[in-house]
């Protein structure tokens, strides 16, 4: 479960475009190991909210941090795990035409629910958003709710 | 300035279609008077985040929280308003398939930045998320920032 | 269960006081029916946080978001229920002297989480802030779980 | 500006004591630098919210989170900057009896706003919340607004 296995990476990507939505946005996942998460957004047109900047949609950058902390989640208990609710915090445009880093942290994994911080930056490294999101995790006892995909 | 106008609704549809973004997405917006934008998000199959409900991607969700308020606020003050930041409850899955419907509402227009309340609401009238976003609108006073496409 | 019985509500308050933090900030329950609380909370000196104003502090208007959520929920469930997270949105300064006034209302109450929204207001009727609180409700269905105080 | 220098944190303690909340919270400052604040809050019995556990209630957490940014900001700014709003995530209980120790770091500062993040851990060094809040600093080029306390 470290993203040293490169069969491992691959598999959870399958995995990850088993969702529609994230098969359209076309994130990757470049490495995930025991509590974190990094993934790369590239560029696609239909991204752009601001075309005088121009810039990404905001909505974009909070799918981001919505599935990156569901990434952490599911690479650390095996099932999905809905979201309760979600932060994201705008710190500059995020520039259109150039690719997006995600990197999501497991900051509390309680028996109820689990607390994720986010970091979304661009390809020069710079901070355009950071995010928090809460998820439920109750059935991470349940045996029969592991077969579900990452969502 | 108001709903009952439809060449009003047309040109602000058309405004808010400048967005790439938008377009993609598809969101109509059915209503707009002081402080209040009603929207209509036809389904797609690529919005499907979670396949064995199925269900709505959150960052779907999250997409209309923002951009709702964006529409409220240029309707008001006829200039973009760059998101500070958001906030999300995902109340219930919103199930694939149908439409969705929001509702947002101007909560505080202060003279830096502006408070406002959002709904999406599926086609049976249920609650599947809320949210809250603030923005920025301190420009709202320079004539030179009014030619700018809802985003 | 109703804010028409005089019992009830003096029985609630004396419930409320028992958290020694409610009892230092002197708050008190004004209504509760079905997924609604209605509290009062009287102007103590120590709540200015900007004196030149003077206005209250933010921390005294986050600490009636929260507890009027758990208000609610403890009306509904007759349990204690654990904050996850909140957000608390600053409209304009809460007046120094004057009372402030807390309406909470349930949102939605699932079997593992609800999400409670709040608005507080001050004596003239403007509000000064809103909130959002999500709080843990999995015990619900715990008998053992009912003899706890409010908090 | 720095933590090294006595006199500075004694003056900024006795700033930050201006705000009546803040002296009757008792907060103190422990640390400042460019972009970072450590603070401590000695426990009083009045800050327990759950009995039971006994537990710190969660607006004492929120108003130091509150806090905490604005101590970050007037120290880059030097003058007072008004919460537009607040999260906080509670990641366990915070034990009554002792101390809190809370850290706020400067995420972005920009013309408008700035967004602080702040982190509140027990003696043991558990962290027991985190928190984003976002403050307005327009007025930061403004001469005349350099003379009000923290707040």
């Amino acid at each position: 479960m470290s993203s040293g296995d490169p069969d491992y990476l691959a598999n959870a990507n399958r995995l990850l475009r088993i969702a529609p939505y994230h098969q359209w946005i076309g994130v990757e996942l470049l490495e995930v190991s025991k509590g974190r998460a990094v993934l790369r957004l590239p560029f696609r047109p239909e991204f752009v909210g601001n075309p005088l900047i121009p810039a990404y949609h905001g909505g974009i950058t909070a799918a981001l941090v919505d599935l990156a902390g569901g990434v952490v989640l599911f690479s650390e208990l095996g099932i999905p795990t809905p979201t309760i609710d979600m932060r994201v915090d705008y710190l500059r445009p995020a520039k259109a035409g150039k690719a997006l880093f995600v990197e999501a942290t497991l900051r509390m994994l309680g028996r109820t629910v689990a607390h994720v911080d986010v970091v979304v930056k661009d390809e020069d490294g710079k901070e355009v958003a950071t995010g928090t999101a809460v998820y439920t995790v109750k059935d991470r006892d349940n045996p029969d709710a592991g077969n579900f995909p990452i969502g």
